[in-house]
């Protein structure tokens, strides 16, 4: 289901020390609209969800509550297309420059998280 | 040494919720350039830190590795004057707009550690 191999976008990123200072495996995850600059959302990921993330240019997330791979939009709808991504010096977040299929918070169907 | 009386800005937030849906007592807040839209850096806070940036109207993290209270700019002088925050739908994240004193990461005094 996490295949996807059309049109990828080129997600360049050196892969090296991500993870690494992190000492728990999970990283921080910014998404922000790629074309208005706004943050959209927060989620997390280990390197497995990074995998995924990075094979389908799609953000899938790690839950840390309910211990499992969240396909952002997978019921909403509202993907989040990845056009771009970068990590801090850190290592430990990524942030992302995301296209958002639809309204991206769960609450009453706002377009981001931060209102 | 961490109050500051002088033309606070008003922070305003309803603080209800903030860090209760965390379930550790710490969340992440992003320092985002508030006149550039540029995010700066990412740390963590919990409750007692969180007071400090109230009460200063500066960013003060808490170094979840070296476990102590950490006023970001004490040693560099990059300040991080918090300018508005809001956070998120689930209260575990905190986005700030601040005015940065100087170039804000430890790396060869970039302005961003997203670079």
């Amino acid at each position: 289901m996490l295949e996807r191999q059309n049109d990828l976008p080129r997600l360049e990123l050196d892969y090296s020390k991500l993870f690494d200072s992190t000492g728990r495996g999970v990283i921080v995850a910014i998404a922000k609209d790629a074309q208005l600059g706004k943050e959209l959302m927060v989620g997390y990921m280990d390197p497995q969800a990074f995998e995924y993330s990075l094979k389908t240019a799609l953000a899938v997330f790690w839950s840390r509550s309910r211990k499992e791979y969240w396909l952002k939009g997978s019921g909403s709808g509202s993907w989040l297309d990845i056009k771009s991504w970068k990590k801090d010096c850190d290592g430990d977040v990524l942030l992302m420059e995301v296209s958002p299929n639809g309204p991206v918070c769960h609450e009453e169907g706002k377009y981001t998280c931060f209102d």
